[in-house]
């Protein structure tokens, strides 16, 4: 690795999302999904099961009032455990008691997160005196001593950091400094940055390598990255120490985790698993860890802390883990949605090669993830192989989380779906055949909502000459050139067509636009470089030239239809293909081909075509595929099995669309793998 | 339905099994599993957890014994609920309490049915004398009131019948019942059949349609049909009417166990199910079942208890609710290897069609439990259709649960096994790639041993002057006709040649011997029945003639190599055969044709070809068939997805081997349904 390749995230304040793909995605962001969460938040959404978050701070800061008045600095109130979700007896008479899961406190954080980009994108300052407020309430909860996380201020502070491993305080605090940082960034307040430290600066009291401090690390990981963020933004080494400690120190033998009391599971004698904290990547060292395990979301969110660690440290052996990690997911674990997670049993990575396409868990937060984990790679070393993987979840296994209406998500993002399946096997019930309105454990929604609103921040990055473009979408970024503003403005219809025009102006030097070239192209054609330096390395066509206003540099990536197959230790895929047209996974549903898709066949050399569609009132370039329909096969005299006969079949155009935009037509068979004659 | 058709198991103590294949199991059983059995119920098994069930029967006669040195009748000691298994706390100091499962009781009563009918095969003084002494200590731990369960004796009998659902107290009883009237048949000995009788009187006077009387049934089913028996031996209705007093309150509303207090399972606001007891079969009235659903055995178990009712009350209905839920098996819940139930989840049938190979439960005991039903089917009225299941499943899904050499068992029976799949892969956690010793819950086993010893009564029946065969194996049976005892033979090779010879003599009177014809056979060819009255009947070919010594009638069922496929509603079949000959299902192992069994395809038109083979010291026919291995894709610049290309593919003889010989060569992979080209 080399300090000189590094690059960072363009601010979110210098970049303008103007793409009608995009535009559209936030928009769905500011005007459902925030308002929405803000009522779920406040248990204002009917029909909806309480999530007591802003309740429970409002709570905790009545008690630090009452406290103050009464002279008396911390009252401990008695523990009363109560697991890992915490409901009301009698819903219609709630008590001064902590309700709801106990990370519930981090809804509030991805909320106010998500509300920072969007006001960069988008003022608006009803909604930004709303998250004043609201960020009142947070503060009034905090302690003295800095510490906040509401479960134990209300329950009991004698107990806290006792259970690490399952009771999410540090994952609380990871996306309260993820909010913090962001509210900070696109409104200059320091409110919550400042509560942020205080917790932080506790934290950093409590945990370190020095004699007689805690050496636990996070049961749920997002600490790691998020003290990076802060540190990155108040400059504090102590923060970055942190990190780097609860890095270093997961996984070390003893386990950290064996000393604590875990109420619902115990080792039993003759039982002990070596291995047996993989579930939180706490089984090795981090460095040793070779294979990508456990928990996906907890998984992709470590090993993005490790890639900010690498780069901050310039860690070479850090990077290699990374990088080990990177491509075990990719070339053994991952969907061809970009989704990760092959098993629901601790919504988790299965085995290598494990892909069930019926009982995929592929959890939205997870392919979120993997985008978080693949720009931090990126801002190391640009290779496009980061790029393609973030393009390709984003446009399939993350979007598809989403309604086309913004209004219902899944969790799950299975590549098979027989809805009579989801409802009677329970070992399908994790997939849900449509998107449900709200989840009691809310992670979904409010990670699109802020991955959505800062897409920007993933589609370009920078160091001090070079503009990266990872992903194509119409935007206009600034960036300062030797004391110039140079604004480069991307014009283009991705990812239903694959021309790009860029232009610059506002700048008289030289400098250079990376743009990033997508392995679904074959080949590619450039105009408008005449008299620009151009090089092509991994993935990239560097152009480096003044940019001068009125020229563009115009690429062209054909979007050819392309048919694909799955290595063949896939065993879920074998003898059957896919669909593609640059980034877009398509897929087959009931609404447009019939039910029993399994029935279904496609021509290894048939004719494909493209064609414009609407989904739902969502304008989209659909596809049909030559292809035929086994006549189905049935016992005349009854019984499951009879003699083999060769299937009729009746040639048929199959209908395919955008894997994202299934299930937007009412409930309905899909599938995306699908048998080859 | 009609009395004139109903006919009855031959007596084991009148058939001789003298067949090279049926022998060798039967040896296996008396050789192997008795002895072995014998030991696991002492906790004698070096390795293995003990079983505590002797142990129990010995703490609860003490306690007797005590109690009537004393004078007390019965001293109610102190009930502490221990749950559905309880283990001691130090088991080097193991203390006057119950050990094991709710169920172990019923651990002897399983291995005492499976010597009774050894005894009929092969009279052994020693195993009758330990057995007579196992008997006494069994009976010294009954109540004065005729109650027999340790679980309750030793607990306490405070709580007796207070969890139907899920104690299996009446199971318990049924399996009593049981071996009781098996030894007695067997021997002539009462012993445990009077000790029965009281525990029956005692449970009569329990339960009941009268006023005051509980109206509870059995959580897991066989009373039902145990009831059946003990009325038909001793016969007092009064068992007859308790057995179908527990079928017709099954699923009467309100439910029964919604009364009960289950500490496990609490049926939450909102989210009571309807239907919610079909695990147990109790959703609904028996007749109003149409779909066979929940735990597999305790279906079958309840199924075989309705259609010994049928035929004892000449019910029309219940006959017809039978007929019903056997079609609902065969037509849409069965493997092809005869295995039965889906999903682990609950050990339990899925939803119609939905037959996962490699995920199947299909359970050894849930296969025979289907033989138990279809002996009373047939006995009601002989149609092939029944006799073929039951042979189906014997040959198949029923003998795969044993290896070889008797040692080891199946309890789960894929269709499909990836060795790597089941150690890594929590979803597959219950499919072993290898036979298991013994097991905790030592259901499998014990119920193989008593089918095994006592096959005569599924291959025979009789009414007044006729002998029906349904299953074909080398056997000498003996049948009285008009005051002489004909003795008539079998002689084949089954499965592996399809001719039968069948003799009799000792009789002067003409009578009709009954010969199914199986499902697997196309065109048949008889000899010898020149002068006798033949006529072909659901199934049947009905051979009426006086049987004169030194002829014989001569069956040639062809068996071809066939081809099979399933009903295209059974997705996970799509695309795929399977081998079958005569009742043979055959099946690919790793050890014969190389790894990646997934990669294998069986052409359409190929040769298939007969080879004799052994297999672990058996002698088999095995089979080859012409296929291909398509070579292994993968993407050579890295990634799990490419471009399709139509795979290279090599030819090769696909060496198929019967199923029930699978995993007898060590770990590897299997797989019944193979693709085709």
């Amino acid at each position: 690795m080399n300090k000189a390749d590094y690059n960072y995230p363009i601010s979110l304040r210098k970049v303008q999302i103007t793409d009608d793909f995009w535009k559209k995605e936030m928009e769905l962001v500011r005007n459902e999904i925030i308002p929405y969460q803000w009522d779920a938040l406040n248990d204002k959404v009917e029909g909806a099961n309480p999530s007591f978050c802003m309740r429970n701070f409002k709570i905790a800061g009545k008690q630090n009032k009452e406290r103050a008045e009464k002279g008396n600095s911390f009252k401990e109130p008695v523990y009363t455990f109560r697991g890992f979700e915490a409901l009301p007896e009698d819903p219609d008479n709630l008590e001064d008691k902590f309700y709801g899961f106990v990370f519930q406190d981090s809804d509030f954080y991805k909320w106010v997160e998500a509300v920072a980009y969007s006001l960069t994108q988008h003022p608006d300052s009803e909604l930004e005196k709303l998250a004043d407020e609201a960020i009142d309430i947070v503060c009034a909860a905090q302690q003295e001593d800095g510490y906040l996380d509401t479960y134990y201020i209300i329950n009991g502070k004698d107990k806290i950091f006792s259970n690490l491993r399952d009771h999410h305080e540090l994952y609380c605090f990871g996306h309260l400094a993820e909010g913090a940082v962001a509210y900070y960034q696109a409104t200059g307040k320091d409110k919550l940055l400042k509560a942020t430290m205080r917790f932080a600066d506790y934290i950093n009291n409590y945990f370190g390598p020095e004699e007689g401090k805690c050496k636990g690390y996070p049961g749920h990981e997002i600490a790691e990255m998020a003290l990076v963020r802060l540190y990155e933004v108040t400059g504090e080494e102590k923060y970055l120490n942190l990190s780097s400690f609860f890095v270093e120190e997961r996984g070390q033998r003893p386990y950290y985790y064996d000393g604590e009391e875990h109420p619902d599971i115990k080792i039993e004698k003759g039982h002990e698993n070596d291995l047996r904290y993989f579930y939180n990547q706490a089984h090795l060292p981090v460095r040793e860890q070779k294979e990508a395990t456990g928990h996906a979301v907890r998984a992709v969110y470590l090993y993005s802390g490790m890639a900010d660690l690498a780069r901050l440290k310039n860690d070479q052996s850090m990077y290699d883990a990374c990088e080990t990690l990177w491509d075990n997911i990719v070339n053994e674990k991952m969907y061809i949605t970009g989704g990760i997670g092959g098993t629901h049993l601790g919504e988790a990575f299965s085995y290598p090669f494990d892909l069930p396409n019926d009982t995929a868990y592929a959890e939205t937060c997870a392919s979120i993830g993997l985008v978080f984990f693949a720009r931090r790679m990126l801002q190391m070393k640009a290779v496009s192989k980061y790029a393609d993987v973030m393009e390709l979840a984003l446009y399939n296994g993350i979007l598809s989380g989403m309604a086309l209406d913004g209004k219902s998500f899944f969790y799950v993002n299975p590549l098979e779906s027989v809805p009579k399946a989801c409802r009677l096997d329970e070992r399908k019930w994790h997939v849900k055949p449509v998107r449900q309105k709200w989840f009691g454990c809310a992670c979904c929604p409010p990670n699109l909502a802020r991955l959505l609103s800062s897409i920007g921040s993933y589609a370009y990055t920078e160091k001090e000459d070079t503009l990266f473009v990872h992903l194509y979408m119409g935007s206009k970024v600034e960036k300062e050139i030797g004391g110039q503003t140079a604004v480069i403005s991307v014009e283009g219809e991705f990812p239903w067509a694959g021309t790009v025009r860029v232009s610059a102006c506002g700048c008289d030097s030289e400098f250079t636009i990376a743009l990033r070239i997508p392995n679904w192209c074959r080949n590619y054609t450039v105009k408008g470089t005449d008299g620009a330096t151009t090089e092509v390395k991994d993935g990239y066509l560097y152009v480096t030239k003044v940019w001068k206003e009125g020229e563009s540099v115009e690429l062209s990536f054909p979007m050819e239809l392309r048919m694909l197959q799955a290595d063949t230790r896939v065993r879920e895929d074998i003898g059957k293909a896919a669909i593609m047209r640059g980034p877009i996974v398509y897929c087959l549903e009931e609404v447009d081909n019939g039910a029993d898709l399994h029935l279904l066949q496609v021509a290894k050399d048939g004719a494909m075509e493209i064609v414009d569609r609407d989904i739902a009132g969502t304008k989209v370039k659909a596809v049909t595929v030559d292809g035929y329909r086994k006549a189905a096969a049935k016992n005349a005299g009854g019984g499951l099995y009879h003699e083999y006969e060769e299937a009729q079949k009746e040639a048929v155009k199959l209908q395919y669309v955008p894997y994202y935009t299934w299930a937007n037509r009412g409930e309905n068979e899909m599938q995306v793998w699908t048998v080859t004659e």
